[in-house]
């Protein structure tokens, strides 16, 4: 598990931008899970963060300076500059955002990365069909929560399942899923599987997983045959200092004719436009709502990061850096 | 592990075929892994097997008596008629099998149920392409074989994990294919997931699994990104009195973009035509061999059933009754 003392807030000067290049004073970072993996030295999707480095990742700000025919001061911009306040870049590393779909920090969420990861492993990865039974882990999360919502705006039964009552509480009154799982109840894994059983009598469709472990247990032990499961992320295993054993019914995707397939949203940014149509389309008729967790001032990023692990937020986590 | 003791061999009349019926004596009866899995009180793609009722599964035999105007006496047919030496069927349960391609008993193995699960495995659910970097494990047994020399048919660098030296130096000097592994000198996971690395200095595209367990443990932790694991059969788990946790590495699944894909066979027969179509070309040009391992008497099926789970034998097991 990363500690505060692992990170170090440094102070140092900002350039002028040069000709082709703009100023950015970023108004919120983003921190996310996946970071965790690149804090390994192990060959991955993304190489390894350096030490002595700044952290690179998903921020939004505002163009203060531009030497860019293609910007101007006062432009909302995206960029992956990450874990600073402010910095200088070429005017193609920053794309322009809009403001008038969803505040400024939402395109490091519903609206960004986070959305698409939703949209892409239930839609692409997955391929969910209208109507079918749906299981989402760590469901009150950025991601989960938007799955959700995808999931029942496409007409699905959806059960999600999460690690307190209150989040419980917000997924059942603010997404309309069917069912909520609090798996803290649940003591060992054989536990969790008969919770999932229980909430699913006719077996599950899709498994959108973010944790590993014993959810992905409990869901070989309930698909459906010909189910799919998007594995998007593997949260409990990330601060294992040891390799953990996996799923011990990885038997039943042959009798069952399970998927099981991992992606990273980097691999389907050809969804983009279709993404942030339907989103909109969405929002706008109130079928898709999503909260933050924001943390304020730079010196919080590794608490808020850290907290990500510990799982004592509600959608996606954002520090506000400006 | 079953036992002969939990089989019985039961002599019964011969019931006279009736209109649209035929009398068949069956020559050859297979037997096969799946197997295993009906003998489990649980639901899964076939029903259990019922104590006391004959073994069904696939078997090839001789048409002695015809009440049907599609078959004549003489005729070979397949059926799934099983673990008997004669039966009577509708006319409509039993298929024509063409004795020109192969010996009857090839419909058994290689030409038959057997191959097809080779072809299906890797071309349609693993989605082989020409050249890329092949892993079979139990690579010397009866869909093993298959698959290796169907890779090695398409261009491919293959490597098959078996269990003895004899098997490995089969499969070498009879299919052709690149290197073997021979996994009882691995003591450890970590020794075969270290052997797989030595074979697959860039890493595995496409693994045709056939055992589960610690070698689907050492094939995920050789992926290439993109990779693609059919996953076959698991016959290292199909006699565990107890569940045995599965691979550590499942998070290489979400870095790597893996995809893990169980199958049956049955799902796959529309291409039936078109693997006929290529294993006749495969035959006449050399690239596909098989071997059989014959066990000679109705009475001698449990003991060639049980071997299977020893791995004593060498391509597809099969039981001569007639």
């Amino acid at each position: 598990m990363p500690a505060p003392g692992d990170f170090e807030v440094v102070e140092t000067a900002i350039p002028t931008p040069r000709e082709g290049q703009v100023l950015v004073r970023n108004s919120f970072i983003s921190v996310d899970p996946y970071m965790r993996g690149r804090m390994n030295d192990q060959k991955s999707y993304v190489p390894p963060f350096q030490l002595g480095e700044t952290l690179t990742g998903g921020a939004v700000g505002e163009v203060v300076v531009s030497q860019s025919p293609n910007h101007k001061p006062g432009d909302f911009v995206f960029s992956n500059f990450g874990w600073r306040q402010w910095y200088v870049a070429d005017a193609a590393e920053v794309q322009h955002i809009d403001p008038s779909l969803g505040p400024i920090q939402s395109y490091l969420g519903a609206l960004g990365m986070t959305g698409l990861t939703a949209y892409a492993g239930l839609l692409e990865v997955a391929e969910l069909k209208g109507g079918e039974r749906v299981f989402v882990s760590a469901a009150s999360g950025a991601v989960g929560a938007i799955v959700c919502q995808i999931a029942k705006a496409k007409g699905c039964y959806v059960v999600g399942s999460v690690g307190s009552d209150e989040k419980a509480a917000y997924l059942k009154n603010e997404t309309g899923i069917d069912r909520t799982i609090n798996y803290k109840t649940c003591e060992a894994p054989q536990d969790l599987t008969q919770a999932v059983a229980a909430a699913f009598p006719e077996g599950i469709d899709v498994y959108f997983d973010n944790v590993g472990g014993a959810h992905l247990q409990a869901a070989i032990a309930n698909m459906r045959p010909f189910g799919r499961i998007a594995a998007c992320g593997m949260i409990s295993q990330y601060n294992a200092t040891e390799p953990t054993p996996g799923p011990n019914n990885l038997v039943n995707i042959v009798g069952m004719r399970l998927t099981l397939r991992g992606f990273i949203v980097g691999d389907h940014l050809a969804l983009r436009l279709d993404f942030l149509r339907d989103m909109a389309q969405w929002v706008k008729s109130g079928k898709m709502k999503w909260r933050e967790t924001i943390a304020s001032g730079i010196d919080k990023a590794p608490e808020a990061f850290i907290g990500l692990f510990k799982g004592e937020h509600i959608g996606k986590m954002l520090v506000q850096v400006g």
